[in-house]
C-alpha cells in the first residue's frame, strides 16, 4: 500500500534540515514543514474532521497550499482543489457536489466567499490561509497550527481516495475525478524515467497548484526532499526573476507560458541557466516556440506530457531527445509521446479491440494511474472505465514505435493558453441567449494562445444579436477564459453530419487552411 | 491495476522489431517473443491449467526462462522459480509445498527429475525446455508452441499473486514469498531513479534467473523493449566474452562475481567499455574490490542494492555517486543505502515505534514492494506484516540523511537483562584477537538475565586463547553488558548454511534443548 504522505516522511528522512519551501519571506525546512502539516491535521481533527471528509482549497500558489495537501492527507481528509479561474457558480458547484464541509481560502478569493457561503450550506469552517489579517468569521491558519498537536498519519492509502479533481464537463456539468494514493504515487514514479530529481532540486510552482499538471512534480520533488518555490500567478518577468534568485532547476509550464518567457524582451538579461528540466503539456508547442526555447535555454531538458485528470494525469511523454528537427529522432514532436512506464496505452475501436497501428481509434489506458472513478457518478464511471480500460475521449493513432498521435478530441475540446475549454459548455451559454437559433463553438488558430474560442451562430428569424452582445451575455455565465473571443454569423443552417450533429470539421476548415490543428 | 505482462506489451508497442533475446544460436524480436509467450499460455490452457495454478521452473539462465515468466503470467499461472543449487529434497519441498502441478525443466536438471517425480505426486506435466532431445515422458517445449494458439492475457494483475519465491530457511523450512503484479511492477519502477534504460539497453542475465535480484532488471529491461542476453552459469571469462560480443550495457552481479571479473588475469584483454550500469547486492563489497572495479570499469555506474524476497526484493540503494572514498559523498558505502522511492523504510522498536536516528532497531518497510504474504502460512504472514509494516528481521540504524546501516539479524540479537546485544558487534571484537580463526556469538538461556552472551570460538592452528583472555580482550573494546559471559571452543570448523553463513541455530541447539527461544 502506498500513501502520498510517505513522500513527505521520506523528505524528512533524507533531508530534514534542507529547505522544503521558500515563499516570500517564509522558509521552512522539511522538519518544519512536516511539523506544520501534522499540526494542520491535528487542527482539523480538533475541528471534528474525519478521514474521508472533503475540504476545498481555493488559493493562489503558496507554501500553505502545499502544506494543505499533506496536512489534509495526514488527517485522511480528501482535498478538493478549486480552479481559481472559475466563475463563482462553478466554484459553488464543485464545493457542493463534492460535499466539502471545510474550505481553505486565501486573500485573493475573499470577494467570492459570500457566494460560496450562500451556495454551499454544508460548509462548517473556512480557514484563512492568506497573509492579510484574517477577516471576521474565518479561522486563522497561523493561529490554528501552534495551538494544535502534531498528529500521526491517519493511515489512509492504497486505493483510497486522496483527492477529487474536477474536470470541465463536455456535456454540461463538471465531474469530480477521484484519485487514490496509489494513483498519485504511481504518477510520480512514472515521471522518474525522464526527470532526475534529488535533494538539491528546486522546483517552481509556476502553473496553478489546483491543476494536476503541477501535481505530478509536486509529489516527485517532495519524495526527494527537494525545494519548492512559488509564483502566486504566472508572469514571465516574475518567473525569470524567481528562477535567477532561487536557482530553480525544475519547472512545469504550459506552452503559452514558455512562449511568453522565451520571447520576453528582457529574457537575455536574466540568468536562467540553472533550469535543468522544463516540463510542458496541456497543448502542443508550435515549432517556432520550441526552436526559440532550445536556443534560449540550451541546458534545459524539455519534456512534453499528455494526459487528463482521469489519468492522474500523465499518459504519455516525449523525452528531451526528440526535441529536434533533423536526424533520427526528428518528427516525434507532432505526437503526444509514448506511454509512461507504469501505464499501458492502446488505441481501441468501438468494441474495445486494438486497431492496427496507424488507424485512428480512441486513446485508452490501463495501469497504475487510472482514476478510481467519478465522484457520485457510478454509471458514468462504469462507462468511462468499461472493459478494464480508461476511455480518454481522445481520438488518435499509434505509430510502429508506440508514439501516440492525437487527431481529434471526440468532444471537440478547445485548448487555449493551456486551459481546456469544452465547446458544449460555451454553446450552452450561447443557447441561453434569446436570439440564438443554432451555434457551434470551435478552436481557431491564435498566435499567442495556440487556439482561441470562436463561435459560429445562426440567429432566429426576426431576431438578431451582435458579437459584443453575445460575448457579454456569456460573461455572466462562464469563466473568462471560456468566452468566445470572436463570433461569426451564418444565415444558413450549420452543416450537419449524417447523424445530425454539427460538422465542426467543416466549420473549422476556413480558419485552419494550410495548417494542421494539433490537439494533445 | 498493474500487470507484469503490460511490460511485455509495452516492449512490443515501442520496439516490436527490436531484439528481445539473444541466446546461443537463437534470436527473437519482441514480436516473436510475445507470440511465443502467448502460445506458451495457449499450450498451458490446452493442458488444462487455470489462472492461479502453480508451475515450477527449474533451469539455468536462457531465453526460455524469460518466455516462461511471461507465458505463465499471460495464462494467469503463478510461477515458482526453483533455486538450482538446492539438494533434491529441498526442490521437492518447494514444488510440493506450493502445490505445483506443472514443471518446466532443462537438460541440466534431468538427473534430479526422478526424485522430483517421486516426491511431487501432484505434478501433471513436465515440459522440457532444454536443447537436447526431449526425454521420453516429457513434453517438448518447442513442439508445444507451434501447435498452440497465441491467447490473450488472462487478466490477472494488481494484488493477485504473480510468483512465489522461496526464501532459504536458515531457521528450518523454507517459506514461499507471494509477490503480486503490483509488487513486481513497483520494484521495477523503484529502480528507475538510478538506472536509465532504453530500447538500446542490453542486459546480461549473469546472476541466476530464479533469484529475485535478477528479476528487478528482468522486468525493467522488458518494459523498455531492451535486449536480454544470457549466461547459463556464472563464469568470469564467459561473462567478459559475452559483454564484448553483445555490447552489454547493464549487468547485475554479486560482489563475489565482480571480484572474480575485475581481478581476472585476462580482464585487460577484453573491451568491457559498453557497461553502463553494474548493479550488485546480496552482500557488501570490500573496499579493495570497489576500488579495483572503479579502475577497471571507469565508465560504469555502480549501484548497490539491499533487500529481501519479502520486499520484491529491493528496499534500499546506494547510487553511483557514493562509490568514492574522499569528498562529501564518501563513507556511505558502509551503509545499505537509502529507501527506494516507492518504499518507506523505518527503524522500529519492539512496539513498532520509530527509534531515534542512530539507535539500533529492526529495519521495517511499507509501500509498493511489500509481499502479499507467505504461501499457506497466515500466522507467520500476520506476524511478519504486523501493524502495517514488513519486519525484515534485520537489525540496523539510520543516519540523519536516511542511510540505513545493517548491524545484525534480529534473531541473532541477544536480549540479556533487557539490553539488546548485536552478535556481529561482539564477533567483531573477538576477531580482533590474534588467536581467533572463526567465532559465533549466541544467546543461551540464563535464569537471571533471560539470555546471556556466549561465544563459540575456533582458534587458529598453532594458536590458543583461554576464556578469560578472550573476555578480557573484549572488555577493552565493547561495553560490559555486551561481553561474552562464557566461551566454548571448537576444534572443527563451525557449521555453515548453503549460503556460507554460520548456522547459529545449530550452535544454539544444545543450550536450548527442551526450551523455546522467543524471537520477534
Amino acid at each position: 500500500m502506498t500513501q502520498i504522505t510517505q513522500f513527505l516522511r521520506r523528505a524528512v528522512q533524507t533531508n530534514g534540515h534542507g529547505v522544503a519551501t521558500t515563499c516570500g519571506p517564509r522558509t521552512w525546512s522539511w522538519h518544519d514543514f512536516a511539523d506544520r502539516a501534522a499540526r494542520l491535521a491535528g487542527a482539523l481533527q480538533g475541528l471534528g474532521y474525519q478521514p474521508g471528509d472533503r475540504i476545498g482549497i481555493l488559493a493562489l500558489n503558496a507554501d500553505r497550499y502545499l502544506e494543505a495537501f499533506f496536512g489534509l492527507a495526514t488527517a485522511g481528509v480528501i482535498f478538493v482543489p478549486i480552479n481559481t479561474r472559475l466563475a463563482p457558480p462553478e466554484m459553488v458547484f464543485w464545493l457542493a457536489d463534492s460535499g466539502c464541509t471545510g474550505l481553505l481560502i486565501d486573500d485573493a478569493f475573499m470577494p467570492v466567499l459570500p457566494a460560496i457561503a450562500a451556495g454551499v450550506p454544508g460548509l462548517r469552517h473556512v480557514v484563512h490561509i492568506g497573509d492579510a489579517p484574517t477577516p471576521a468569521g474565518l479561522l486563522p491558519y497561523e493561529g490554528l497550527l501552534p495551538a494544535a498537536p502534531p498528529v500521526a498519519d491517519a493511515g489512509r492509502g492504497g486505493s483510497e481516495v486522496a483527492g477529487i479533481f474536477y474536470t470541465g464537463g463536455t456535456t454540461g456539468r463538471s465531474k469530480g475525478v477521484m484519485l487514490s494514493h496509489d494513483n498519485i504515487v504511481g504518477n510520480a514514479l512514472n515521471m522518474l524515467r525522464e526527470v532526475a530529481v534529488d535533494t538539491d532540486s528546486r522546483y517552481v510552482h509556476a502553473a496553478p497548484m489546483f491543476h494536476l499538471a503541477d501535481g505530478a512534480m509536486t509529489f516527485l520533488i517532495t519524495a526527494f526532499g527537494g525545494t519548492h518555490c512559488f509564483l502566486p500567478r504566472f508572469d514571465p518577468l516574475a518567473l525569470m526573476k524567481l528562477i535567477e534568485a532561487q536557482g530553480v532547476t525544475h519547472a512545469l509550464i504550459v506552452p503559452t507560458m514558455i512562449n511568453m518567457l522565451v520571447n520576453h524582451p528582457e529574457v537575455a538579461q536574466h540568468d536562467l541557466s540553472s533550469l535543468q528540466y522544463v516540463l510542458y503539456g496541456a497543448s502542443p508547442m508550435p515549432e517556432a516556440v520550441i526552436r526559440r526555447a532550445l536556443e534560449v535555454l540550451p541546458k534545459a531538458n524539455f519534456i512534453q506530457a499528455y494526459g487528463q485528470s482521469e489519468a492522474s494525469p500523465v499518459l504519455t511523454l516525449i523525452p528531451h531527445k526528440y526535441h529536434c528537427f533533423t536526424g533520427p529522432f526528428a518528427g516525434r514532436l507532432k505526437s503526444a509521446g509514448r506511454a509512461v512506464i507504469g501505464c499501458e496505452v492502446a488505441i481501441l475501436d468501438e468494441e474495445d479491440q486494438e486497431v492496427p497501428r496507424g488507424t485512428v481509434g480512441e486513446v485508452c489506458a490501463r495501469g497504475n494511474i487510472v482514476m478510481q472513478g467519478y465522484w457520485n457518478q457510478p454509471e458514468l464511471t462504469a462507462h468511462t472505465l468499461r472493459n478494464g480500460w480508461l476511455h480518454t475521449g481522445d481520438g488518435g493513432y499509434m505509430d510502429d514505435e508506440g508514439f501516440v498521435f492525437i487527431v481529434d478530441r471526440v468532444k471537440d475540446m478547445i485548448i487555449t493558453g493551456g486551459e481546456n475549454v469544452y465547446s458544449a459548455e460555451v454553446e450552452e451559454a450561447l443557447y441561453a441567449h434569446a436570439a440564438v437559433a443554432e451555434c457551434a463553438v470551435i478552436g481557431i488558430p491564435d498566435p499567442q494562445w495556440g487556439e482561441r474560442v470562436h463561435a459560429v451562430v445562426r440567429c432566429k428569424a426576426n431576431a438578431a444579436a451582435t458579437e459584443e452582445e453575445l460575448i457579454a451575455h456569456c460573461r455572466a455565465l462562464i469563466a473568462n477564459y471560456k468566452l468566445p473571443r470572436s463570433v461569426s454569423f451564418s444565415a444558413d443552417p450549420l452543416p450537419l453530419s449524417g447523424a445530425g450533429k454539427i460538422l465542426k470539421t467543416e466549420l473549422r476548415k476556413p480558419f485552419w487552411a494550410g495548417q494542421d490543428r494539433q490537439v494533445s
